[in-house]
């Protein structure tokens, strides 16, 4: 787009800065970035010109909006990567990789994209704020708040990884992904 | 009072090591300690005076009791750090600020007292000992305790940060926040 | 037996190796391996020979029958290691110890054998493939099944730890106690 802000290459500082960082979260939360490091550090690279352009990470091979609520799904780590990782053994990039493949005793495979299309997340979200996932809402609002009052706390999902906690709020971020606190929705 | 013990200052050895226990700590489980290492580190040294005052580290902004049973809410990291965390970006000493202040971006308010009054935590004592929070205790224990029937294990909740999971019992230490089994309450 | 492939005596290196691996995910997840060094050393030395010889690290102190199936309960950290650190302080081999034995304000005791004989597992497994844990299958699948209804995602457990989460499928490891997909069970 015409308006995009001109960003600059990231220094090589910077990319060992997150490079290191990603991989200790990762091992941290039991997962592995590929142990291609060119082709991740290249990754990387692209994580930070998206840190620089929009103010967060999104996915370096996904075309972002610029608005964070509309890209929320696709910071990485995406909300598609874990699915991904069960099915195909990396996410849609190959940042991430299954441990069979990170020990190389596999391949990763092409990945179809996951991520719904524009309007069917448009659609999603609309439904979301009144019931979920393709139920209507009356029958699941309704159960899930008799649920929600027997229990002391609400309980949080995280939407990256399946992390759940209950407290009044989300955390500020998933101890084990790392997401940032808006990547949490209400479980129960 | 008069029979306290009296306690020797910390060494610095001392302080480094828990300095650097606390910082690891936080940031695998997705906290940070505040970036002003000074002002840490003399709340880092208070810590150690009360784990030999008491033998835990109570609050260094708040009196103890001097029971663990007592200031079980204040063990630091305590009760109140992640509400206070998620409402006003630090705790209520500043040893744990959010990753926006952590990272310069904003900067701490001034906390009031989370803790309830002394009244207060006895009388929701008691009624936990029944119901909870303020729900009359038929009412709850009943439901939840239907709820309970259905799974195969009870489910335990960090109070210090919310964590859950399914076991016969809570584990010796919090995986998020390395709380201590009795800061574990059954939550179904 | 006599079809048994031989396995040479692991090297230095690899002890070291897999020793600081499991050193870290323990202190990462809350846990503490034995402060005996020379004895730790020895148990990650046969949970090596077992690598080799089996393809998985089976328990050090029980007998194997070879099959990851069948053995999945014992694979280190076996599925009895939590409860023994709650009533013990040591899990059956004493690689894991509690806080306090760690720090040297306990002496591990003797530990019985927790693991039900082999026709009871096999009971066991027969009846949960219906309902579970002694409850008969039409009161409890038919009641969770109601409870999983009310929830977008089915709910995981592992059994080592207890972690819980929300996903379409279990983690390829387990966050806390890096337990493989294998040994998480549906919940809810």
């Amino acid at each position: 787009m015409s308006d995009q802000p001109s960003v600059r290459q990231p220094s090589v500082q910077r990319i060992d800065d997150l490079f290191s960082k990603l991989l200790a979260e990762a091992e941290a939360g039991g997962y592995h970035l590929n142990p291609d490091e060119e082709f991740t550090r290249e990754l990387v690279e692209s994580l930070i010109v998206n840190i620089d352009r929009y103010d967060y990470p999104s996915c370096p091979c996904r075309l972002a909006q610029g608005s964070r609520e509309q890209d929320l799904d696709i910071i990485c780590p995406c909300d598609y990567r874990d699915p991904d990782l069960s099915e195909f053994g990396a996410c849609y990039c190959a940042l991430y990789v299954s441990a069979a493949i990170a020990e190389g005793k596999g391949e990763a495979r092409s990945i179809p994209e996951r991520r719904p299309s524009k309007g069917d997340r448009e659609r999603e979200g609309r439904e979301k704020a009144g019931g979920r996932r393709g139920k209507s809402s009356d029958e699941t609002t309704g159960r899930r708040s008799d649920l929600a009052k027997e229990l002391d706390y609400p309980v949080w999902r995280c939407k990256v990884c399946g992390y759940l906690c209950a407290r009044d709020e989300p955390p500020g971020t998933c101890p084990v992904c790392k997401a940032d606190k808006d990547r949490f929705e209400r479980f129960i």
